[in-house]
């Protein structure tokens, strides 16, 4: 069975010495988030999942949710590791303390979505959804629901969903036929229609589920800008804020599905179920939104959990199995056979491992810290630029990561060979698990749409600035440096190339269109390369600033470089292919009639 | 539920017009195999995976096969199936007339493995391990023992395994545990050891079961040296041919694995089992190898086979699936949206499916028909020089192949999007059976060693003018021929570059074989992607001639030219990021410590 100790040096390295997390705690609102606090957060975190919920992991795959007659049962013991979930107050740790939250910086919770989803994806969705719907209600609803559910919700007793998808569409909401009536006097709504895919729609960990549903009234125009958000709670609550008659919603079946089978994704119908309108009528697109970035965003650090957890184990396996001999003459004579770990293959395959999953923790940060620049800066200006930078980014990270969280969990799958097959293992469940991360919340393919077709030309490039900006600025600063000299003519070189492309991009889309797309995939996958590459310098900018009076912590920093060169030697260079095939424009692409497909 | 139509026209089209099967049919011992013969036989093995097989492929991976006191119960159908299989004689299709086999050219018997794999790759192991030990039987057997088990085998009605792994090791066989005892009176030896993932080790589908087993004779030499070889029945057979009583051998569990979960993945416990050596004593990994290279053959021809399968769901259901509108105005207006199709990304995924599938299946042509050269062919030097390709090719095909089939197979999921995720829809039982293929028969970082380590070096690099005399004929004799001037240049340069690599691996690897090691996967990979360039153009010649007069025909011609122009475009320039990364040769691997993992 797989171990996991949750990063807590690397996290650290991040967040107080490449960035400056105290500078997020100086933001109004936040001055409780000294530290002292957040370490003592990580450090809480850390031990729930090391021994809560990932020894869970194996057991809650090979059994998986229970249907039966509207009722889905989770696999044992994640009831009562949702319940110490719950007592630990983990549930509202940066939600608005207003509601009973502890207000902590949202780059503090990214964290913990990292550690979560490394322990226990499957587990880290019910919480996962519930945050996302407890942002939707706390931004959109009239006082009087926020007042009736997010108590509740942030304590963690109610959950929350997001119900978008039905049989027939999901990228394509436009086509949604759940219907919701008009008013009734109460000021509710009937809300009647199925929806599928539906993470955590029932479970047995809650006492109440409130459902943020997308439906149509009445006089809805046609398409995406005639939907409507209701929240249609599975118990109504009484005005005590107990819990009341049932609702007319219920969970029709359950998916079998590749991976994550601890969570429950649900078919849920509803008919003429009571709801309440939140935002305005026919733009609950917009009020979707607001839960959908964040759950983009949470979806990257999935890939960057099950990237991490796979690195841990794989590393493990390689510095224990032996087999077979180093090619340069026996490493461990008094042993039968070498470590693997002695190949220069097998080091290739870590070192892909590492080098993602550190740079990306890094990037994760950065691009998490906007959220809270977002939400507390006092100047407006700063925090459009925050709001930029995460708008340019997330479909960025949501892409990347989640391909890499597959891929990495692949290489780990491979370190272990046969064994990496077997469940018992546990190295092929980051596989299955890992896997839906590249498809929901937006399939990655709408991920580089979104980039190209929406992000790039908002504001007339605006977004963008706030990468290219600091990019060169970096580039401007540091190219004489002689302790970055190995790196900085690649990273400028790629980030040339980087807006040279961009630019070609816009120029060829806004005559066809099909030609942005056609490039997306391989414009967002190099752009991410070059974020990856930033993050890494500024890495090793810290690393060789400490190196010399780093004492104990020499070999830490040290890795870092070694990683960083890793990184710019075997990984960086796949931007010369992206760009070549960038190039190569559309032609090739539509060429095909139908029927030659 | 995925449907499946084994691609027959495709397969013509390399057998007869890319290469020429009929050049084969004139080799001694192959001459009934007329066009007729062999397009008889593919329609009929194409029927049979169509009917009788596919309809299998999800419902044996959801009930997977059960054991209980050392029985193994396969999945509902598979007997029935397996008894049509041996009724029809498919099991015997290339085996030896001598003992009751068709004959055929393994040619013809490797695209009937691509279609077994694409209806149902998990029942397609009982044969193809079959397969490997009636060769290695074959081969290396006294006559005595060849004939008491090859009739039988080739019928079907008895099976073959491979057992070779034990817990400890899989790659580095010199550290095998199982032991035999000096030959008793009646020449046998008693077999003593257990051995791990051996595929259709008990099964209920055939009334023997004829394993072979590496073991230590008594007076072994230490490491690969002193491996022998046995051939271990689970019935001993009697004097009339029948089984006779038990042997002790014993099934100890099953593996639950990420995939081909109808195939029985056996713990194999050996207990003073009679075994007969097959081969000299302490020869036996040279008697393996016999099985190896065509199990490794086969394995990639399972990659090929999923990829296959996996791109003709994705096409139907890209096509079939309308969501969105293309980005340039809607192309069906009636309908409420366009089919996914007319998005370049989704194009692009299933291009990259197309244009790897169908090249795959022209290299494995020409790589098979070595098979039947090696066999065949009176004149020596003819077989060496197939031999030599066969060598060379065969590390490049298993790796790349079974990588490709992953690659693709993902992609199939990716356009399904959350119903890819979902087993009823077929999609993502190809991701997980075919994750097996780059393990097994050497885990793929092993062959690319044996490419650098064994296959360039041997023989003065002797098997290596194989493949890079024809390339270089083809570019002096295609260089200027306009039909091909959008490619050739692009070629010659991919080439080029592979022969630079070449060289400075060869060169480096002298000195530190680290060096050789380090740039093997990322050379293994380049060396593929202009092979299948190489096909591309072949194909390309083809279609260029024959268009003209295609009449009927003319899309199928067109088709194949607008899918090389996207190889080209889209996927050949993956060699220049891999010449990059092979070019930075060894050192970022190897530098970090141990503990900066």
């Amino acid at each position: 069975m797989p171990s996991y100790k949750a990063p807590i040096e690397n996290v650290r390295f991040i967040l107080n010495e490449v960035f400056d997390v105290s500078e997020i705690a100086k933001l109004p609102g936040y001055e409780d988030a000294t530290p002292d606090v957040i370490d003592a957060v990580l450090e809480g975190m850390a031990q729930f999942c090391e021994e809560v919920i990932q020894p869970l992991n194996l057991s809650g795959d090979a059994e998986g949710c229970k249907y039966e007659n509207g009722v889905v049962r989770t696999p044992k013991g994640f009831k009562e590791a949702y319940d110490q979930y719950v007592a630990g107050g983990w549930m509202g740790v940066t939600s608005n303390p207003a509601y009973g939250g502890q207000g902590l910086p949202h780059t503090v919770g990214s964290v913990l979505e990292e550690f979560v989803t490394s322990a226990n994806m499957s587990f880290g969705m019910y919480p996962g959804l519930s945050t996302g719907a407890i942002r939707a209600i706390e931004h959109w609803a009239p006082e009087h629901l926020k007042q009736t559910y997010l108590h509740k919700m942030v304590a963690g007793t109610w959950s929350g969903t997001m119900c978008l998808t039905e049989a027939h569409c999901g990228t394509d909401l436009g086509l949604i036929r759940t219907k919701a009536s008009a008013a009734d006097s109460d000021g509710s709504h009937k809300i009647t229609g199925s929806k599928i895919f539906i993470s955590a729609g029932e479970q047995d960990l809650t006492e109440n589920i409130i459902h943020l549903v997308l439906a149509k009234l009445p006089d809805a125009p046609p398409g995406v800008k005639g939907i409507s958000l209701f929240i249609v709670p599975k118990f109504l609550p009484k005005e005590d804020g107990s819990v009341g008659p049932r609702n007319g919603v219920m969970c029709g079946s359950i998916e079998h599905k590749m991976g994550i089978k601890a969570s429950a994704t649900c078919v849920m119908n509803f008919d003429e179920a009571k709801g309440w309108l939140i935002g305005e009528p026919h733009k609950g697109m917009r009020a979707m939104f607001t839960m959908m970035n964040a759950a983009r965003f949470g979806v990257a650090m999935q890939g960057l959990g099950i990237a991490e957890v796979s690195y841990q184990n794989a590393v493990a396996y390689a510095k224990d199995r032996i087999q077979g001999r180093a090619l340069t003459g026996a490493k461990e004579k008094d042993k039968p056979a070498d470590p693997i770990i002695v190949h220069p293959d097998v080091r290739k395959n870590l070192l892909t491992m590492k080098a993602f999953t550190e740079a990306a923790r890094a990037l994760s940060v950065w691009v998490g810290m906007q959220l809270d620049v977002i939400e507390k800066h006092p100047d407006p200006k700063v925090r459009q630029e925050a709001d930029d930078l995460l708008a340019l980014m997330t479909p960025i990270l949501k892409a990347y990561f989640s391909d890499m969280g597959s891929e990495v969990a692949n290489l780990g799958v491979q370190i272990y060979g046969g064994h990496g097959y077997i469940h018992e293992w546990g190295m092929e469940q980051f596989v299955r698990d890992a896997r839906i991360a590249q498809i929901y919340e937006g399939a990655n393919g709408i991920q580089a749409l979104d980039l190209v077709g929406r992000k790039l030309p908002q504001n007339m490039g605006r977004p963008l600035r706030r990468f290219f900006h600091p990019a060169s600025q970096f580039i401007e600063a540091e190219m004489e440096n002689p302790a970055l000299a190995e790196f900085m003519p690649h990273f400028a070189k790629a980030f040339g190339k980087l807006q040279q492309a961009t630019a070609i991009i816009a120029q060829k889309g806004m005559s066809n269109p099909d030609e942005a797309a056609a490039a997306s995939t391989d414009y967002l996958r190099m752009f991410a390369l070059v974020a990856m590459a930033f993050m890494w310098l500024k890495m090793v900018k810290v690393a060789v600033a400490k190196l010399p009076d780093a004492n104990g912590r020499a070999s830490f920093y040290d890795g870092k470089i070694k990683t960083a060169r890793f990184f710019f030697q075997k990984m960086l260079p796949e931007t010369e292919t992206r760009f070549r095939t960038i190039m190569a424009g559309s032609k090739s692409l539509m060429d095909l009639d139908m029927e030659q497909f």
